[in-house]
């Protein structure tokens, strides 16, 4: 059972998001803006580090919901998703440039002091830009507060993988704003 | 050096949000929202409650400065900031809901599943209703965020407290959206 009252048979982060909707814009204005805006790194691979960042913090519902929109977004190269939930920074066939950012963000998820000008400059060696280095260290940060918000009110998580495929299929074809105020009805 | 270039002279997350303003704007949008919407909990509590998981994270720029924002919120009731940096859940004069809501903060900055339901029972025997117990989760998660962000990009923290002292004061009479466009100048 949840800590708080939440709205029945919604999954996760949906619940206190609908039941609070004056932070739930920001922080699904923050989700849709970091995963999807237009960036150097494709959407499929910042959904990628959003759900390591998610596994690694052992939040069964983020990290499986994560893990399905980025398979939805990644198309023929979903199995990127696995490899990386096993293996992180050391994931194949990862790109260079993601192994690089992933060591990143593994290491924001711990403490942001532990990424070093090494980490820095093997990423910008593998093509990894500004936008990329400083969008990979806001995924890792931001996935650090949407895990303790899904887990500290201790929310529901379904357990059905045909779940978190439709929920993913919905945010890799509309994004979160929209999807969220489909899933609960919110006025725009 | 920041591992990312940003712009000259501006300290902590004030330089990597006038840089990207397009997540600059859901950041403070959130931080705006938890920290002065209106709340059974006063924005000074709040604050107080931003600066000890901050100072527990060891982010020195967020610490000092959300520190320096309670203070100048809670006005004659200033030492409690102190007490609270200091000996956390079992600060004095903290009110019994604060010590509880303090608890439950510091649970959630180390993992959101540490939060008990005798955590809540306590919080709600000392007065916290859900609207403070949902706040106090997610403040936690957020301040997160916000200190790995900080941390993770290497950015600059000013020494001076009268620096910190001078952006209290300016955060606590004009909230977060105003007070970081002024600073930076960023167009609404």
């Amino acid at each position: 059972m949840s800590h708080i009252p939440l709205p029945d048979g919604l999954p996760g982060i949906v619940g206190p998001m609908i039941a609070y909707p004056e932070t739930e814009r920001h922080l699904n204005g923050l989700a849709d803006t970091l995963l999807r805006a237009p960036s150097s790194l494709p959407p499929g691979e910042r959904e990628t580090i959003a759900a390591y960042v998610s596994s690694r913090n052992e939040c069964a519902f983020c990290a499986q919901l994560h893990a399905s929109t980025a398979r939805h977004l990644l198309g023929t190269a979903k199995e990127l998703v696995d490899s990386v939930l096993a293996r992180g920074a050391h994931a194949e066939p990862a790109s260079p440039r993601l192994k690089a950012l992933l060591e990143i963000a593994g290491k924001v998820r711990i403490d942001g002091r532990l990424v070093t000008a090494e980490d820095i400059a093997r990423a910008r060696q593998a093509g990894a830009d500004d936008k990329a280095i400083h969008d990979t260290v806001l995924i890792a940060a931001a996935f650090s507060m949407y895990t303790r918000y899904v887990d500290g009110l201790a929310t529901w998580a379904p357990e059905e993988p045909e779940i978190y495929d439709a929920m993913g299929a919905q945010l890799a074809e509309n994004g979160y704003t929209k999807t969220i105020r489909g899933l609960g009805g919110v006025e725009e």
